[in-house]
């Protein structure tokens, strides 16, 4: 068997499923078969066309599988392993991995991500991933493929959310939007020692996620007004974190403006279009505020230990998979993901 | 002798030299008899009535004095003692200060500015410190009143932006705009390890002393552009921390696209009007950038530090003295600074 | 009335319940009314004149209570108010205080402890609180006296360790103890994200409440090696931090050897006698080991973040008050604490 | 030629010049031909059977050289190509590594140091650097081999005292020990914003060496107790920052006598035999100290910002080589160096 299908990036509006070479592993790949992967928010933009990939390409970035060959220089795995790699892949050896900013391998914007951008992604039946050596992470034996699905990209996403906003013990955190990376950010507020925290969506199944999954209070936006009602709620101080997970004007702005002076407006979304900072929340930059953004960290180390917070039993993601879908099906998952219909909030992929 | 002269605003475009009441120190107060003082970036926009303060307010928040009355509960001063206060005057004992804030002490955006914004402020023959316990200073001997003139604001803030870029050794360090606080950055990077350090301004004198006082490349704006410029001669990786030292839409949006992935701009400027973050340099929200603000630091452990750095030799920002007027030419000397008329950097104004 | 019971020490050996005066506040003071109070270890170190303080002391730092009187200059409370004080008592205005390291207040090792150390304390009928503006934190009103209890210093003293270890989400912990102030670590491990907690005791009501409060694994120190065991259940990688919370040679010791290379020992331990720090564990100073040491942090910011915590929910400490006492038993109260009789942890005291 | 000479260690107390063939470069290697080396400190160490290492092992891990070969997998350079590696050479891909600390490499204490310690060293004429990757650092035309040769180990260990001192713009720092390790502290101090750095040494041109390089007291400790005269200097507040670069007892209890509470000690000697904390300086454990500990960080992003801090002329360490060798006469150097004669700081080897 040389041929596998893989879901391909052909223009804007049609990703669709094509029949591929399955590749070989150079000196520092692993080539997975992949067993379960999903669809991001990130790969409705490349349908969209809102994130420029080259036609052709396979997507996907989120991969649980199986190794199924190793490059003649990875060292310490072994074919028919259970392994996640991070949905950025850093190399481990360039200047900026060395820094510490393994997202951003290479030195350029978001060079880290590889997978279902620069190069093929995991929504197919097999996978490359690069330089194996620093991105291979072993499943524990104990864990279901859905139970780790969310590690590779939402959960490092979320959880770096709050880790960048320097969540203290007793700190007040506002989440705005309760999206799967938001729904993550949420959790990572709570494992940090978050005393409060309020989330922000409309979605009722969203809201109703963010209560199970640790939000103490959840706003509805078309309800209140969620900025004054953070105001009223914390006597008119303000949060310590505000964490964004949309990637818009209106709640970068809202972020800014629940703010204490001296707080942290960590932001996760994918900004597009114009972004402006809104000059009195900003104190005229007076503020000793702080805007900070993290790219899902990845890398093996990264992954290990979001598998160990899900071995602990402490955080339970696997509700996050509402759909569940074959490979086969995969144009269809895109329509309702997509979309947003039935309360997804993310699907499973099986090869 | 009750009454004393002071530089009082009246309205937008007016501030005159008025007699008024000398202060009796309350508990907590020190009143300062002020020997050497000056005018700040700040006093102009309050001038130009782009700040607002209350009509009859005492301009000036960069006292340098000699104790001549202290509060009943004020410990461990004595009248006759030579001081500074910084221009922030926080009180360490609200839930702010006591977060590492002191800044924006009592929990209100740029709450620890109160000297000259607030409460009446030092451009006058006394002044009252608020809070003396935490905020008198005392100078050594054998340190002038201008060689510790800086002290109180732009050192203070120039070196903060430093601080907050979290400039390490090694660094590559670009400074936009190198008016007093821009200049004092510039030490602040040299003396946090910063290895390169490029600066830009168009102002001779300024670019001359950017050079004095550490740059290892001076820009000129109007010759190059300076984005341009700083990537070519960062073989296009940018720089690791960008310190932001006007206030401007294009210095800042010029640091942001002379900033590497994950690297940091450090904001010192004051904003007015619109404000828009470039979508592009911003790598859409996924570059691991920080954005951080910082308003000058203060408190006298703040003030003994940088006594400290000035006692040391390390750094003289005499020079940036360039004009002396005595308080009763005071109004001139806002002419003078206003307008940036021969080559001024910072005045001292000697009551 | 102007006499209250006291409970002060005589000499070593003896703490015995006096009447004295009931003091009058300063300007700076609060008198507050103690409705319950408890006994510390380190009262008992006092008591066994291990650690000297002044014969005629009032012994006690852990405050609740009612203000009484409120001195001249403290502003924002009133009389009636419920409160609570840290053990630790920061002035806020001194320069450590203001650099941050608000437990060494005035720059004296521990000289932010005050209370029942340098100043009569609060096992009494009342007690005036330093810096009241600076340390009176209100209790919110569905709040008990017992639910708060332990949060003047056992909760900010343990939290304070796993804060000092710098833990991250996904890390393993080990808790070397588990008194009142190893629980509380345990706690506050998982408070910011431990993935995997080890905690090593031997009483059996210890060891089921760390259990309770949130341990993974519960090792018997008379059951087993912990060190190797700890190594074994790592698969010899060792821990990311170690938490001290005994303060014995063979708890610090421990600590060092089941931490990882570039680990936290995070030491909350009284160390009395000698201390070898065995070079081999230490990597002979090369493993980029941290040993960090915390005193438990004090002031009203951090009381209130304390509060918030109880407040949520995510944490009770209540079943640590095993036994209640009143103020007249306190010397039946110390018999039974300082021998740990009866699973004892913590005892509530009330005048 | 298929030959090369090499510095061997035999058996305690030999260290012999031999031939030995010229390695290859496997798939992730560089083979450098060394064009300058030095020698440690811990060479010595080695030499007196102090530090076990395998008979038969070259010895050397400060190599400048030229790359003769390059393995198949290393990207980005080219032959004839002159580099420096750091002492350490992590490889950047496995858990500790990705986890930040690539000294460790691997996870075992030490574990980053492979040259000349558990792999042929550069005491030759030719050297393997593993993980060439990661490791290899391009040294700019402009800069001769000695200008660089403090590069891989004593100025990246120096600095990084300071730096995991976390040193602060205006702190007082005490240096304990100046030979060549405690030498490049000082100047760490000095580029991280020291206002006050006092040494402490008794050879006069190590004495004379730290004035040179930034130190503004220099205490001779057969002079003066220099415990009790920085505290003098410091009116009894000790320091904020302590670095230990010696790695006795005397010189680590005298770094905990001088420090502050709060206050760091920074320790970068290696020990041997036993070391005890003074109980009393460690403040019971109770002080708020921190002991960091530093192994020589490598890699070659830290090589390249070492490289730009020689390159931007803040700094010269050229003035530690004061003798020179031909790599034939390396047992005489060996004799020199670990005699500490002629005021001998460092070596250089050149094949």
């Amino acid at each position: 068997m040389t041929q596998m299908k893989a879901a391909v990036f052909m223009e804007p509006g049609r990703i669709v499923l094509q029949e591929k070479p399955i590749p070989k592993a150079g000196p520092t790949d692993a080539l997975l078969r992949v067993t379960t992967t999903t669809i991001c928010g990130t790969d409705v933009h490349i349908l969209k066309g809102e994130y420029p990939v080259a036609r052709g390409l396979t997507i996907g970035h989120e991969p649980v599988g199986v190794v199924q060959e190793l490059g003649s220089a990875v060292r310490g795995y072994k074919v028919g392993q259970r392994v996640i790699a991070g949905a950025i892949t850093p190399c481990g050896q360039c200047h900026t991995c060395l820094a510490g900013h393994t997202a951003q391998c290479g030195g350029k914007p978001i060079g880290g991500w590889r997978l279902g951008n620069t190069i093929d992604g995991c929504q197919a039946e097999y996978v490359l991933v690069p330089d194996a050596q620093a991105n291979l992470a072993p499943i524990p034996d104990d864990l279901t493929d859905e139970q780790v699905l969310m590690c590779p990209d939402i959960m490092s996403t979320g959880f770096g959310g709050s880790e960048s906003g320097q969540i203290s013990i007793g700190d007040t955190v506002a989440v705005f939007s309760q999206g799967p990376i938001g729904l993550c950010a949420t959790v990572g507020a709570r494992l940090k020692g978050a005393a409060r925290i309020i989330t922000v969506d409309h979605i009722p199944e969203r809201m109703a996620m963010a209560k199970r999954l640790g939000a103490d209070i959840v706003l509805d936006y078309a309800a209140v007004d969620p900025v004054q009602e953070i105001l009223r709620i914390t006597d008119g101080t303000g949060v310590d974190v505000a964490i964004e997970a949309l990637g818009t004007q209106q709640t970068f702005e809202s972020c800014l403006r629940v703010l204490k002076p001296g707080g942290v407006l960590s932001s996760l979304g994918v900004y597009s279009g114009k972004l402006s900072m809104p000059v009195d929340a900003f104190a005229a930059g007076l503020g000793d505020h702080r805007i900070v953004t993290t790219l899902c960290p990845g890398g093996k180390e990264r992954m290990r230990r979001l598998l160990a917070v899900i071995s602990s039993g402490r955080v339970d993601l696997k509700p996050l998979v509402t759909h569940r879908f074959k490979l086969d099906q995969i144009e269809q998952a895109y329509d309702l993901f997509s979309h947003q219909r039935n309360g997804v909030l993310k699907v499973a992929i099986t090869p």
